[in-house]
């Protein structure tokens, strides 16, 4: 068996040290474009931020150490050129020499990962103008920083441009982020991402954050770059870096005739194969099966990429095996925020048309009698029928990378809201609650399903006028009301609330709310079982200032 | 509906919340003989330690704001003496003012929990002896604190005497721990508690942990106590304090006549009715069903306490509810370091004849090139046919508690070690691995199960003796050899052994060892696949040294 992998990197790797495994007889050369092979790309923004003081510490191994250890031959400074299905060899450029040349297969592993995406826009190759992916980039973006530069320009708001942005500020570089959508972190959606906007605009000195605007060109001036944007607004600093996504490395794949979907990436099936049988595709550069809406989409992360590379290696060597698909469980720190999810948003839900329910809460990441409790807001989605979990998203500090996991191990296992309702987690004060948060939003949501406990969203409450307007009560302290409410908003604390359903209409829709959620849903249970027709808005004020953060005082 | 509730805690108090969610128009009475409700029990020891500072932070509620938020009628320092089944009346006595009378129920829940054990030992009652289950016996045990005292002995290494430990010694009291068994933490499995063990070592000053002894008896000497070893030595303190386990308070179920297990558990069904259907029980008080072995035991946690008492109060008022049983899922922090446990240990599938196979990891709690990564030890539990976990332990520093609940969803999933390869979790540098613990555990067992990765563990490899002796081979690099190893073996390193493979005895079991089993088992695959019978020792030497902690430099 001669086994030949284009990209040396998360798949790539991956994919040959299983191999090697699984055949100590097999032939397998790995080729790679880079200087490197097996680096941590996840890690880069952190050298650049000095975190990751140690740039070796970024090569998890060597050409060298893959040679000794695994016995495999590994060719970097390789770019192969061409594929030729009918011969089945490749063929392969040395980049130091020049010198060209084919090698066969039996069979081949495409891993060459996504580019970053470089719009055709005016002077978009000017030098300043970067891109990250691998060590020469970070080199590059570093090499600016260190010889001082005072500013920065970020364009993109996803998870590389907002490490970037954190790396930047670490080292005092001052930080504008263009983002074209309206809000950051666009995988999430919009009202998830106002506690990072928030934590932005803290960094009031060093942070400028620009939403639905967009870079549409770039010139040099005083050797700094002038990026004009969409708005008319122009901004200069010696370094400008590109994180507006990336798109799968497919030319290859495209010129010998292998199918791609309709957004570049390589068509596989469950065994990793594209459609020619013995070529393999694994990484940032296929298609994947979203598992949640079980259509083709493209999710360039580390997790999967490693895992098919191990499964693309294992269906070479006979295995059975099958990719389940991807759910998109990502995560990002942000200032000691941390933003996390798993399965569908709300907002990829509606584009898919699939039906959903949700709810917010917004609890403690441990027993809140114990010191340093952080809150976070976590909204859970799921199908209104039998409450199938089809995806989460959490933000706030500590503990929301645990709550992700767990979801996503539930939406793996197809749990339901009732299955969470039942989830036994580990409880200490330090580490969670006697009802953990997954706990909570199995409580909220398993009550909304089985009726005892109607929600409204705060976008659904807001769509309502005129006469579909309903009666808005406030069930917390006159101290909360005041410090801040909802517009139209009475005030009847929980505490009172029995003795005051006189003052309530009957025959009009009555939205109650409070701080969280928690409290407006006991006055929905108190008022449904007094005959009136209320709903809870769900999560409480704290949601409703996650869509009106300027209300926040 | 009346509903009358017995204790007022964890599950008493959960139970009547959400019964009064349910329905506004039910009478719910909730007795308490302690002198309040609805406080944190877990948090106790923290408030002795002086971490949680203001004592009215344990009381979660209060009976002022229980009556005045969910209308319940709740009587404090009220010790119901019986229950009478067929007049469906309790019997009450206030204990301040001894009046005594007789209160009607439609139906009734038992919450009593679950009493400290007090061996019948000479001197067991002398004041200095206490127990901890509510804020009074903190106040007593605080006050000894806070008047000086230096020093204490705490019997019972189990979760509470452990926390009691790390508490004291914050405080500044010389601990000694007497534990009957030859480990701490008996739910682990012995090995799995060596780190712990150690960090109690390294507290040298502090405490001193003395293991396979207990106490035989009290006396009083010095206005202090005496304890009696059963070694004969003598430790004398201040402050005594037993956490040798809980027995339940069952004594009025057994008087009414109703169910109990052979370790005292109130029996009930699914539903959690008592085999008076009229009567739910619920919490540390009852007999649960232990999900893997499917039999009876006692869970004393506040989790399931929680939830039972909701779903006590789900069925009074009408709704379908099923208790899946218990999976133990606990924590414990000590000094910086977490232990965990979901499910099954392996001790106790001996004990119920349940086949199992196992591996142990020691990953490192995010990515290893990003700083301050933990190293945590790891074990797995899981059917030796089709991969089902039964079980998990984890002991390390950060990212303990996130793994075992991601394992606990996955038992209750019924998800095999296959599924735990797929398991697609969040990750950045600073949160995980892109092959993170939870999947490396599911790769190293699944290659168990599908023949690829023969493995043994220490204590099978430590009962091989005379003929059966294996040739045992380190891989690892000389300097690791050199630094201790495991007595007897060969130093072959990896990065060579393809090179040395005629110095390996054919028609010998050959067992393979590394660091932590990474290359160990790399080299199980070269020698198979070379034609050796060889096993790799799983966990390496890192789970030798769990075992033989004395060797360790
Ligand atoms: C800055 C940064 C931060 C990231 N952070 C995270 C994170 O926190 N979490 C996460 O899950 N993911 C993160 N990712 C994404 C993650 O790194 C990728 O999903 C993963 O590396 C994809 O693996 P891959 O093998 O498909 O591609 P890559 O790792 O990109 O490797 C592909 C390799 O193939 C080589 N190649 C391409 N074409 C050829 C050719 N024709 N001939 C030879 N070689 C070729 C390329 O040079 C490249 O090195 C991050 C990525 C970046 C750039
Ligand atoms: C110090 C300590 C630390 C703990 N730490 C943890 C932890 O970290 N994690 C965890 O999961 N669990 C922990 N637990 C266990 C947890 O607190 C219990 O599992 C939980 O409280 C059990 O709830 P329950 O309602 O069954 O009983 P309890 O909470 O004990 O409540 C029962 C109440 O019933 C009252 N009662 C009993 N009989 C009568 C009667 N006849 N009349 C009137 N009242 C009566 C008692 O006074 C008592 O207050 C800890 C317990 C203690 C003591
Ligand atoms: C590191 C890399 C070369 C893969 O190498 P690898 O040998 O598969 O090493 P890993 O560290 O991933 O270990 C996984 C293997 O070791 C085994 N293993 C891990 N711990 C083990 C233990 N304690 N005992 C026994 N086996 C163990 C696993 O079973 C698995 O083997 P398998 O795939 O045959 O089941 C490749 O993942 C890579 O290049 N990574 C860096 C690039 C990257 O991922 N970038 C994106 C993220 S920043
Ligand atoms: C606090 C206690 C009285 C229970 O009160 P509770 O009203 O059930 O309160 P919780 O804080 O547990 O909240 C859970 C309820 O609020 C609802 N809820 C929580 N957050 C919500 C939100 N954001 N929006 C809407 N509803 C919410 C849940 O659905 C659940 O209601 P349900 O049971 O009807 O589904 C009881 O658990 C107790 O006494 N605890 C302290 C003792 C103890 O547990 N000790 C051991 C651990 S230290």
């Amino acid at each position: 068996m001669k086994l030949l992998i284009i990209g040396g990197v998360a798949g790539g790797a991956s994919a040959a040290t299983r191999a090697r495994r699984l055949s100590e007889t097999a032939e397998i050369v790995m080729f790679e474009r880079g200087p490197d092979v097996s680096f941590a790309n996840c890690g880069l923004p952190y050298h650049i931020g000095g975190e990751i003081k140690d740039r070796n510490k970024l090569l998890v191994t060597t050409p060298a150490k893959l040679h000794e250890r695994f016995n495999l031959d590994v060719r970097v400074r390789s770019s192969v050129l061409a594929i030729d299905r009918t011969q089945k060899t490749v063929h392969v450029r040395e980049l130091n020499t020049g010198r060209e040349y084919d090698e066969s297969y039996d069979k081949l592993i495409l891993a060459p990962g996504a580019a970053p995406l470089r719009p055709s826009l005016p002077g978009i190759d000017l030098p300043g103008i970067h891109t990250l992916r691998n060590l020469p980039d970070m080199d590059r973006i570093k090499a600016i920083v260190d010889a001082g530069a005072k500013s920065a320009i970020v364009i993109g708001a996803g998870f590389i441009g907002l490490e970037m942005v954190e790396n930047l500020i670490h080292r005092g570089v001052q930080t504008t982020v263009v983002e074209l959508q309206d809000q950051v972190l666009p995988p999430l959606d919009r009202e998830m991402t106002t506690p990072l906007a928030e934590v932005l605009a803290a960094k009031a000195k060093g942070v400028t954050l620009l939403l639905s605007e967009s870079a549409e060109g770039f010139e040099s001036a005083d050797e700094e770059i002038v990026v004009q944007l969409k708005s008319g607004k122009r901004l200069q600093a010696p370094l400008v870096i590109l994180g507006i996504g990336v798109k799968p490395e497919n030319q290859l794949a495209i010129a010998a005739g292998l199918e791609v979907g309709p957004r570049g990436g390589i068509r596989v099936n469950e065994q990793l194969q594209t459609s020619d049988p013995d070529i393999y595709a694994v990484g940032d550069a296929i298609e994947v099966r979203d598992v949640i809406s079980d259509s083709p989409t493209q999710v360039p992360l580390a997790g999967p990429a490693n895992r098919q590379g191990r499964l693309a290696a294992d269906h070479i060597f006979g295995k059975q095996v099958r990719y389940r698909g991807t759910q998109g469980t990502a995560i990002v720190g942000l200032f000691g925020k941390t933003a996390a999810l798993t399965g569908a948003s709300e907002k990829s839900l509606q584009r898919s048309g699939i039906p959903y329910r949700m709810v917010y809460i917004h609890p403690a990441h441990h027993a809140g009698y114990y010191p340093g409790a952080q809150a976070m807001a976590l909204k859970l989605l799921f199908t209104p029928d039998d409450g199938r979990i089809l995806g989460a998203q959490a933000v706030g500090g500590e503990g929301v990378d645990k709550r992700i996991d767990v979801i996503a191990v539930a939406i793996q296992a197809k749990m339901t809201v009732f299955d969470l309702e039942e989830v036994e987690l580990a409880y200490s004060p330090q580490f969670g609650s006697a009802k953990d948060p997954v706990n909570m939003a199995g409580f909220v949501a398993a009550n909304l399903l089985r009726g005892d406990h109607p929600q409204i969203d705060v976008a659904a409450y807001e769509k309502l006028a005129g006469d579909d307007q309903p009666f808005l009560l406030d069930v917390r302290t006159a101290d909360e009301f005041n410090a801040g409410h909802i517009p139209g908003a009475t005030n009847i604390s929980i505490d009172v609330l029995r003795a005051h359903l006189d003052e309530l209409p009957r025959g009009r829709d009555i939205v109650a709310y409070c701080q969280v959620g928690q409290r407006g849903y006991l006055a929905t249970r108190i008022l449904l079982q007094a005959g009136f027709r209320v709903r809870n808005l769900s999560g409480g004020y704290k949601t409703y200032l996650l869509w009106h953060p300027a209300e926040a005082k």
